[in-house]
């Protein structure tokens, strides 16, 4: 069941698992897609994602991928309403690639490995666009023998992956990469903000700061999408301000992180608001 | 003496001063050059640069290229202690690169426009890199006219030279640019802080921040010279701070910042703390 012609299962298809699947299928493996919305995996079927059940996954697959929403569902999943762990061949493999706490991820991969599983936890990042043409960066904890197994499969779908250390740790990664994001999101906004009510021309503002050392990936990818009135997400800012409150624990008791708390109570400000809305939508917050 | 052979005067001569002289010199301009300290222009005198004075350069210069700290320091050399305006030509030309506050350049221009001068507030970002390559971009502020006055001369020192709207514009985009470059340091800081806590490799962190949603001017430039121990300006910590209130004086009554509040108030504890480290050096005022 663990050679190339198995197949490999996808558990959820939002945005980044629907992507994700179709690149692993398009490379040549045989997918087994499931999601609590079906019609999300049936509309892939014509690119050879066949839908399915997480029994029939955990019956049929050597190896897993997992998109959720976040720590809650990956438990549930694997060990709870769900329950595939128990029901997986031992030696199969979980890659989870969702974004969790990292103490989340390392209580997965202990409980997994008493039932004979590997578990690397890695999530992703470099967005939709990212997901969509396999160029996403991915962040992976676990062993070195985890991680080499699961390698032929994350070069599918990423272009820079990488073990930061042992399980967790590439939930401890992402933590600090969505720390960074979501303050560059706040450079941004507030700098498009303050430009717009001094009556500044917001394609002379844009341009000027993407040049000069203000220059960032949210800049030249957020703004655009922004400033032509597209709040779709992306990248949900539900679950930014997930991630951020994530990195705020991981935070406490070892350093003191003001932008960040101050970026979190932003996004908390806009997910109460508005539901739905990407993370470059931060403006809103500002706005009400 | 506006011809083409005629000399341009030039102003101040730090990091950033001293690369714009030098730049518009190798472009074959004769530079008067003046400095509060003679030897940071006399160390020029090879590259075609004279040590002048202020007096000379009002009499010889039909235009004249400031580089100075801040607000006040233009207003000494234009009507105070060296009170070069009212001695300059009719006609004569200003490019003021300092950053000040709007509302002191659209001052300065008017005083200057009442002894028939053109004043052009000019702010630059690019660093000290861009400073050297003549890659600077460059914020504008005046009447059309004037601005096309100054561009042959500030071609041969930027990259991107932009006329952003009336005297006061060009300083408005760079408090906007610099609530962007402030908040992208706060990235770039609390991102490797947390990292470095929670014992991540910093070499692969920041790979990955780089590579992703992440990526910044300020963690491609700053974050290499932080990592090597170089907390040398680059650009000065203090000078952000200046560049910061003003922002937020521009700010009041038109929008709340919080992020750059918190920006703000780190700097503040940086400048506090240590005296002539580069704005990337954030990082200190966490740890102390």
């Amino acid at each position: 069941m663990m050679n190339g012609s198995s197949p490999i299962g996808v558990i959820g298809f939002g945005v980044m698992g629907s992507s994700m699947a179709l690149n692993l299928a398009k490379s040549g493996l045989p997918v087994l897609g499931y999601s609590r919305t079906a019609s999300k995996v049936t509309a892939l079927e014509h690119s050879g994602i066949t839908l399915s059940s997480p029994d029939e996954i955990a019956q049929l697959c050597g190896v897993v991928l997992l998109s959720v929403s976040d720590g809650p569902a990956v438990q549930e999943i694997l060990f709870g309403a769900y329950g595939i762990a128990p029901k997986l061949a031992r030696g199969a493999l979980i890659i989870d690639t969702t974004t969790n706490a990292p103490s989340e991820a390392l209580s997965f991969a202990t409980k997994c490995s008493e039932l004979g599983l590997d578990l690397l936890d890695a999530p992703v990042t470099g967005g939709d666009v990212g997901a969509r043409n396999a160029t996403l960066t991915i962040m992976c904890g676990g062993p070195e023998e985890t991680f080499q197994r699961a390698l032929p499969f994350l070069n599918r779908i990423g272009k820079r992956v990488v073990l930061m250390g042992p399980s967790g740790s590439g939930q401890m990664m992402k933590a600090v990469n969505q720390v960074a994001v979501g303050l560059s999101i706040v450079a941004m906004t507030e700098a498009l903000l303050l430009a717009e009510r001094r009556g500044l021309n917001s394609a002379q503002v844009l341009e000027i700061l993407q040049g000069g050392a203000a220059g960032s990936w949210a800049l030249s990818n957020y703004a655009p999408r922004l400033m032509s009135g597209d709040l779709k997400p992306g990248f949900d800012a539900a679950h930014m301000l997930k991630d951020l409150k994530i990195a705020l624990k991981e935070a406490a008791g070892h350093c003191s992180l003001p932008g960040t708390e101050t970026t979190t109570e932003l996004f908390e400000q806009l997910v109460t608001l508005h539901k739905g809305v990407g993370n470059h939508a931060l403006i809103k917050a500002y706005k009400n």
